[in-house]
């Protein structure tokens, strides 16, 4: 029945049922987004698939746009460039019962349509957006940490089933295709852990958010599939997790939002290590306070929890995540590696994965105990955005998806915010 | 190793270093498959999925053949199309070793590669063909039976990264961007047992095609990944088997060729089946050359193997899968619906899997045992392609296929037996 109970409860939900945190948590998660979206693109991963995609395309242009561009392409590319941009700098929200980035593969696919099947409300577009949140969330609580500590990488595994949902809502289809179009999308499982570090990473995500597309317009058409993919004996939850539990997930649907419990990055890079950055940020904010010379350091040393280590420990790094402090420049700046040769960090059970000493980092800047202010959010964009379409544009940009629940065309903000 | 070992062999082999049955059998799985994808595009599925992407896409035509159609379309479309109608009548061919159909994902993304970037000679296509059929048959030989018994479909599982090799090797990647390719498929996980008897199964098919297809070409662009991404702790054996063996099964690669364990069917319909229809086929015939009335038949028991049944068994079958016995109409006539009532299956461990009595069919017509001859292989290609092109244009494509090793230019093949 999860198939099923998802579907209808995806089908049935309004505007109206959205509580008000939900709504600006909602808000927030897809500016948040865009902004990761418009400034994502200026790295190569985004730019090289478009390249690769739009050179064996028999037409250079489309009517969706690519964001952070000049280009326009079809929806089903948009999806992909789209997400693979508002990953590529790994800036963007996490779940906090999950490690799901939730809004890169509903939103990637959700703005695509809007530019394609316009006019599409403010009000229509959240309420699919939450819907497929839900959708993919709820999944991920359902099988974590089983499924992912056998290397899936849960956004992108989960994200094409919240594609789906979101984008068929938002289509109107009725309840068996919804079926069919979860279904569709449960076989198309994107992402593993050994891609990060490289371009791949954000590829998964780019391709759970086509998956999930291309299931919903298939669905819409009449493509068939089985109408319980996620929890059939050989279907999605069995095939991918050692442990299920979506009927007793699922059950709460409309009741405890998992969109409630999503964050948002201050640094540009996983979650798991904000603590420590934090911690030395904090370190440096002193130093510079006191007048300490930073080439005096001799020695940092860190505790972190394990898994911190298993995700991030390279002490060359070669290549990088994003804004400023993480190019590539930064990277080898000789001052840098000099210090970075006196780092050691180890192992500590005893830590949890989001602490960090010395400053003792209890809860990170942007857990959910400690979450980035609104305006802090807006500087993030504006930063962010504005390094590829200007800062004027970027406020302009910021305005408009922070009135997202007013405009009765999602489409034209994108339209509006092109490079 | 894994990973480069596979790249390295892929690039290194030479038409040359094919063996007289490699080629042969080369041959005959290319024109086998295009027989099932000329004559499976007649079938809902693949036209569907035809329909619901040319209505997004801002153009409606491309320079790539949707076979058994009228359409043009784009690379990556056109290889999801192809695979789909090359598997939706469960006709096409089967590695004796594992569930694998290897044709379909590889040649569905080579075809399509040869009309956009053409010439292609048969000698370049036969040798990517079939280092993409070993790679997918060697990586399932190395987690078979493990991972398909969980519930993937192996086929499509395996068949992205054989799509990527196959596409890898053909457009001359440099060793480095094959292993980025491999990667990038690798994390491109599509297809499990849920959607068997519906329209996704094919579906799982063009998708794995077009996942390959896709890595390939973003990996030619510089486009990123892992560089052990198959054998990696967290990369795709681990991650998708509890069980691998690929050192083993890629030190034989070369050697041990998978390629000449194919097999093709005689009846549209798994493999595994085959044996009891073969054994009707025959009390049949006897029925008839001794003129009995099939209508006086008041029993047909047989006794398979259980997993026969766990595949197959539905007495009241609500859709077809192809060829004049298979369609709808057939399903639902009288005299055989009546028939049906009064058949018995039972499940016998002692049985082997591709067995049945009463008439006991030890090896079904069309297992390695007791292969199809090039003659029925070639009736096969006509009945089914011609129901599509006629019988006169099936009979030249079928001559043009099974030459393909002679020809300049393969693309010209497929632009010459559209509808």
């Amino acid at each position: 029945m999860a198939t099923k109970t998802l579907a209808a409860w995806a089908l049935a939900l309004q505007f109206s049922n959205l509580t008000q945190p939900v709504t600006d948590m909602a808000v927030k998660s897809i500016y948040n987004w865009a902004g990761c979206a418009i400034g994502g693109y200026s790295l190569p991963p985004a730019s090289v698939a478009y390249e690769a995609l739009s050179s064996v395309l028999p037409y250079h242009s489309g009517n969706v746009s690519v964001l952070g561009s000049r280009a326009w392409m079809d929806i089903q590319t948009a999806a992909l460039v789209n997400g693979i941009a508002s990953h590529v700098d790994d800036y963007d929200d996490t779940h906090a019962d999950t490690p799901i980035h939730p809004s890169r593969p509903v939103a990637s696919a959700l703005l695509a349509v809007t530019e394609w099947n316009f006019p599409v409300s403010g009000q229509d577009f959240l309420t699919a957006f939450v819907a497929g949140v839900e959708a993919e969330c709820k999944l991920g609580v359902a099988v974590y940490p089983e499924h992912y500590d056998v290397g899936w990488h849960i956004t992108s595994t989960t994200g094409s089933v919240g594609a789906a949902v979101a984008v068929g809502k938002l289509l109107g289809l009725s309840l068996e295709h919804l079926q069919h179009a979860i279904s569709i999308a449960a076989v198309q499982v994107n992402g593993m852990h050994e891609s990060f570090g490289t371009d791949t990473k954000p590829f998964h995500v780019g391709r759970a958010a086509q998956s999930g597309l291309l299931s919903a317009l298939l669905a819409q058409n009449g493509y068939g599939g089985s109408l319980q993919g996620l929890e059939a004996e050989r279907g999605w939850a069995h095939v991918v997790s050692t442990r299920e539990n979506l009927t007793a997930e699922f059950s709460t649907l409309g009741e405890t939002w998992e969109l409630s419990k999503n964050t948002f990055k201050p640094f540009p890079c996983d979650r798991i290590i904000h603590a420590a950055i934090d911690g030395c940020v904090q370190i440096h904010d002193q130093a510079v306070h006191n007048r300490l010379d930073l080439g005096t350091i001799k020695n940092v040393t860190a505790r972190t929890n394990p898994m911190v280590l298993f995700l991030t420990d390279n002490p060359e790094p070669r290549r990088k995540a994003s804004p400023a402090q993480f190019t590539d420049e930064m990277v080898r700046n000789t001052t840098v590696v000099k210090l970075r040769a006196n780092v050691h960090i180890t192992a500590d059970e005893g830590i949890s994965e989001h602490e960090a000493f010395y400053v003792h980092i209890e809860h990170a800047l942007g857990s959910i105990e400690n979450p980035l202010s609104t305006q802090q959010l807006k500087d993030k964009f504006i930063e962010h955005a504005g390094s590829v379409i200007g800062k004027q544009r970027a406020e302009k940009a910021f305005r408009a998806f922070s009135q997202i629940a007013n405009t009765s065309d999602v489409g034209s903000i994108s339209r509006k915010f092109r490079k």
